[in-house]
């Protein structure tokens, strides 16, 4: 009897739709005055987001501090410096708007801000996490998740390191999703975002070697269909609100937990894109719309064509009538026909300039010293072979 | 532009899974240590159920309270009972064993708690629910979702109504969800439990006369058919784990919010239904499964026609490749041979011993003095003709 036992919790008050900042403040309010607003590189000052949630939250009598510049990837140098001015201004409540870097930083920042050292013990669990500020988000780009999960993702320049990090306490106490904030993202963001989309899916549970729970795997391929069917719709037409509504709730609900129901996840792929952005700084999205289909064919046999076959069956709506290893080739084409010709991403490592030359050490690191266990267990060996692949 | 805003928040916290009763003790301790335990006819008892769960919490330390014989379609004068327990006893948290009446029952006594009146009050809304106990719940029915809302269905026999009520505040804390325990549950009450949780999706959004978020309206149909799939397997092999523990998540996820996202509530069929078990004590499944294809038959025109085509295609697999109108046709039809004969249950009224003469009484409760409101209004004459097809 397969039992998949788990424990599901998701805390996360969602705004969702457009004019729903009116509802700001008073989420606010429940934490204290003194609000930190943390953003990226500022295009939320040319989009005029900035400008409206400053109006909303000083006419409410708030006071409103900024900690802007955080980075794609963003490092734990940049958590410091946060922390610094949480400490500093004395501040009640943090509100990343951005994506997932800005909100993944925001995070550590609030579980920094409790902790003496540097941040990067927390993330390499050197010291525990104990007490984390409040957080609010407004989320900006359709792609992580990072505004209803619990995880945060950063970067050691110097140890070339991107180490992922869960921890109830980083979960956001309410996020504000607007799909019109998702305007101005460009084709390739939007097209990257989709990606990653996709390959939370993937990796949290639709490609799992531990028995699914079958509503589960239906629901999956929904929102994986989703992705398929509004992905080169918003890359195509920017302001298209039923595209940007239908990617910015998939993003959600693609890592808020309720998908993953019992199997340990597996998270393959984004281990060997970690590499790759660590390395050579690139978008995650795009690391893993050139890594997945390659990973698909590598582990492709006997075994994996039936999964694979049904995933082209159900969510591309592929013929069924075919064998599993013939229905799997076809599903592995029409995913690479979708990322790089309906969402026009690049589909080499050679495209971004990047070479074998780091290959072997990558592939050490993505296995930290053993392997990757998941759908397929992967050894360095197997991993510089992908890496090869995408080449 | 269609908009759909919305605020989602779940904040229940779920057990899932066989053998996770060992975190119970913690979740009442986290409120107290005088726990009421409350439960239903017995059937816990019978079960092992009861045994199981004394002994977790009695090895714990805690000191437990009981309070059994909460009948289905709970009454107010129930819930007053509670209350007088739990205020003598001086309850720190409700612990509710069962399904949804249990569970119903038990929240409205958290909140009646902290109200002087009557619990009736509370449900007619003359007075306000300000403060509720904690309640955690054992579910052992997968059906009506109370397990991870905050709705409440209770009866007054006096007055002969049935009523629902929804507060922040009924929200359990936390929910074990062992498929387990659903094992006993009779073949009837299974396919009852399952006409229901096919109701909530119905009712809450699925036929809406407002727009839908595609990615809600793809996952609904994958919930929906997880039901097709399993509830059969269920009614015919109770202890199939598989099959229990996915109607057991279905059963939450119909109704916890997640799946309305926007559009407002429509709750035609349960306004018709409860009805019928206000006036008659009928299981509450049972007078869903009789009425909804009825209800389908009378409100199938030009324009209903293509949603209920739709259902029949992407939930039950029919052929796309047919008109609109002879679509809905053939899915209404499918629909009543998995209700009638797949799952065994009665198909009218009148095998029910149920004849018409409380029907206009019942369809001018049910419109509450103006219409029910919903993918199509239905006057009071409307409900009337819809009871007359159920005979």
């Amino acid at each position: 009897m397969i039992t998949n036992n788990f424990i599901f919790q998701n805390t996360t008050k969602i705004y969702f739709g457009n004019e729903q900042l009116v509802y700001l403040p008073q989420e606010v309010k429940k934490y204290g005055n003194r609000v930190l607003l943390t953003y990226g590189g500022g295009s939320i000052k040319r989009t005029g987001l900035y400008d409206k949630i400053l109006k909303v939250l000083i006419e409410a009598g708030l006071t409103v501090f900024e900690f802007g510049g955080i980075e794609p990837n963003p490092r734990h140098t940049t958590v410091n410096q946060g922390v610094k001015i949480c400490i500093e201004k004395d501040i009640d409540v943090l509100l990343a708007v951005g994506g997932g870097s800005t909100i993944d930083c925001t995070k550590i920042i609030a579980a920094a801000r409790y902790y003496k050292g540097d941040s990067w013990d927390l993330i390499i669990h050197k010291a525990e996490i104990k007490k984390a500020m409040p957080l609010l988000t407004v989320l900006t780009l359709a792609a992580t998740g990072s505004e209803m999960d619990n995880a945060a993702v950063i970067s050691n320049v110097e140890t070339k390191q991107k180490i992922g990090l869960l921890h109830p306490l980083l979960q956001p106490t309410a996020s504000f999703l607007d799909p019109e904030n998702t305007y101005t993202v460009n084709s390739f963001q939007t097209a990257a975002g989709s990606a990653d989309i996709m390959a939370h899916i993937f990796d949290v549970c639709y490609f799992n070697r531990y028995p699914k729970m079958d509503m589960l795997d239906k629901v999956m391929e929904a929102v994986l269909k989703t992705v398929v069917k509004y992905a080169p719709i918003a890359v195509k037409i920017p302001d298209d609100y039923e595209a940007r509504s239908n990617l910015m709730w998939a993003s959600s609900w693609a890592l808020n937990g309720f998908l993953q129901g019992g199997p340990r996840q597996m998270t393959t792929c984004h281990a060997m894109e970690h590499e790759l952005s660590a390395f050579y700084d690139i978008t995650h999205g795009l690391g893993l719309a050139i890594i997945i289909p390659r990973w698909m064919e590598y582990i492709l046999d006997n075994q994996t064509a039936k999964d694979i076959k049904k995933f082209g069956v159900n969510v591309f709506g592929l013929s069924a009538d075919t064998t599993d290893m013939n229905g799997a080739k076809s599903a592995i084409q029409r995913l690479k026909k979708f990322f790089y010709e309906e969402l026009g991403l690049q589909s080499r490592l050679s495209d971004l300039g990047i070479d074998c030359r780091n290959f072997s050490i990558m592939a050490e690191k993505a296995c930290r010293g053993d392997k990757i266990m998941g759908y397929r267990d992967l050894t360095p060996k197997d991993v510089e072979k992908i890496f090869e692949m995408c080449l």
